[in-house]
């Protein structure tokens, strides 16, 4: 018997939104989830106890840092990532291919030291058929990635779920360069199962990437493809647009072409109104570093009735109105940090650059997205999703 | 009926190691304690709760980093101290005068932001019978701390004990300036001794400080001063000397001559057979910031079976020997670090530059010194402090 199963209903049949569970050897996944970017194998400033603590149920790590540093066979001889990082839940990794080919577009070298680096060198060599030529930004050495390699290397890191590798293109490359990556991500797709297949010990399952950029009849392309390849589950990826509305309008025509039976995940989606607009469309689960990573620069995401305008989904407690604010940062948050904690000591901890300060607000951060996720999963059961929507977006 | 209070005893009346109470509104003591430092109102990378899930009795915070920010007002207007940062124990600040003199010397400039900057400006300006003058290291702008605004500025801040403004010297000034050092430092402490009783609410209680440098008659001048004034405790500081040896003989002859009726604290002194050694000579509290530095650069604190030579207290996880350890830092410990993660995985943290790193090995280290004073109180209520201190020293 399969340790891994994915079921879902859809307790409004005319709807698109759905309940669902993702069964893993290491625990099962309710759907809609957030998952949160433990990149280098760690959470910045939070452990897994504290993680588990605020309802996190599933995380993710990423290949590109992880292979370069402390590369796959450390990680593979201390029994996997989970036992590596201690996370005893669901985990992911991706391919590699969005930060080799970002950083290659120099456009997220921010991502890689938790800071903007205007003068990060293109460490993205040359793309081709085979895989991906990159230098490393650790010490310089230069790898090549490809769908087999990057598989081998997710076996080794152990995660319940892997990617396979794509191209990852901008958004503002034309469509015939988007049809040919395109074409050529399902060919590495199809690589990426064979390897996947070679060494299959059921421990782990395969998500396939939907590409496309912004075209219909290529994200129709994409989806044919992976809806007839055998992955457990689908990823869409690539370029959603420069705008909201073109992203909206993107997730929704390929979320409603894929195989339903199996689950979708939106990649790197994580905004409170996004995730809404996902979950509508079927999306089961989204990742995202916003969470984590605005709590790093001071940034408290709170509900609607404890914002300062209703467009901004989160305080700046930089801010020195928070100076002598002794309340905590939502008083309805069931948090350790609003149970324990003020504004106004976390404000003076930014103020003081204490490491206690991101530790805080990302726990927060955590909580309300595990909170959201858990409202959104009652308000599909009742049927009141639009309520719940408008309650959070308006 | 006071708040406050201590109670000892001697279980061998033929050895000054003693088992004492220290009553306080925010908890009990058990003494011989450690005292951690939380500098700026935060242990680094470690919040409340993780500190007390560590069996953490007692902390301290650092008068001149509060009054520079946020400023004792806004601490007041919190509520103080305790309510300010979540702690609910005892609590402890000092005068603020160590950091002024220290960094006026140059000498300890690495304790402000946590790094050594060795092109430190000079921020002591000028020091008269009045007070001393300096210059903010956040803003530049002048203070002029005294013995009034130093009990005023404790007053504000709120925790349970409070300490009177000393001047503290540097170990390499002659007899004569430590001399004359001393009596001002007298003349100090008497009018701290005013200003606290004009406001005295019984909520807080004062410690006098010690000083007299390596100089015998020096010292019983400054515990004969002590001994007639109503402090509720004695703090030994000022100059131990240059070598451990001479610092041993400095705290044996001074912790002899002091009431012993009231408890004893052991300035900015926390390795462990330091530790020992004042236990030994009746020292009841100890305080330093070194098990929680020692872990943000990497090392790990052991008992004697898990160190790598038996004169190093630590062990330095940026070893690139540890990349492949996954075993716990201590086999035999019961912190959530050891409990959950594996010297290898934070060595990677470490070469990572996680901020979970220094949280990290801070638990442990935090968690080894509180198992370390427990074993300390036990063996001396079996009399076996000697046993005790050759399994960790030796």
């Amino acid at each position: 018997m399969s340790l891994f199963s994915f079921k879902y209903i859809n307790p409004n049949p005319l709807k698109k939104a759905r309940l669902g569970t993702i069964v893993t050897p290491n625990g099962t996944v309710k759907t809609p989830a957030f998952i949160f970017c433990a990149t280098k194998a760690a959470i910045k400033g939070v452990n897994p106890k504290q993680m588990t603590d605020e309802n996190t149920q599933f995380i993710l790590a990423n290949t590109y840092h992880l292979m370069l540093q402390p590369g796959p066979d450390i990680i593979e001889k201390a029994g996997g990532l989970h036992k590596f990082m201690g996370w005893n839940g669901p985990m992911l990794t991706d391919s590699g291919g969005f930060q080799i080919f970002s950083l290659g577009h120099g456009s997220v070298a921010s991502e890689i030291k938790g800071k903007r680096m205007n003068d990060w060198p293109k460490t993205l060599l040359k793309i081709t058929e085979e895989g991906a030529k990159f230098r490393s930004y650790i010490d310089g050495k230069i790898h090549f990635l490809t769908p087999e390699s990057s598989i081998q290397i997710q076996r080794k890191l152990g995660p319940d779920f892997v990617v396979v590798l794509d191209e990852c293109t901008a958004f503002h490359v034309d469509k015939k360069y988007t049809t040919n990556s395109m074409r050529m991500s399902h060919r590495w797709a199809s690589r990426s199962l064979a390897e996947f297949n070679k060494s299959d010990d059921g421990k782990q399952k395969l998500y396939g990437i939907i590409q496309g950029g912004v075209y219909q009849d290529l994200r129709q392309e994409s989806c044919d493809y992976v809806n007839s390849q055998p992955f457990f589950g689908h990823a869409i990826g690539g370029s959603l647009g420069a705008a909201k509305e073109q992203m909206y309008e993107v997730v929704a025509m390929t979320a409603e072409k894929l195989d339903s039976s199996k689950p979708i995940h939106l990649l790197g989606i994580g905004g409170i109104i996004d995730v809404f607009n996902g979950v509508e469309n079927g999306i089961d689960t989204f990742d995202c570093v916003h969470p984590t990573r605005l709590a790093r620069h001071g940034g408290a995401l709170v509900k609607p009735e404890n914002r300062e305008n209703k467009n901004k989904e989160h305080l700046n407690l930089n801010n020195s109105r928070f100076r002598d604010d002794f309340s905590p940062i939502e008083e309805n948050c069931k948090c350790y940090t609003c149970q324990n904690h003020t504004k106004g000591y976390i404000h003076h901890l930014l103020k003081a650059k204490e490491l206690l300060a991101a530790s805080l607000i990302t726990i927060h951060n955590v909580h309300l997205m595990n909170h959201l996720m858990k409202k959104i999963r009652e308000a599909i059961q009742n049927d009141s999703l639009e309520k719940e929507k408008r309650y959070w977006t308006l």
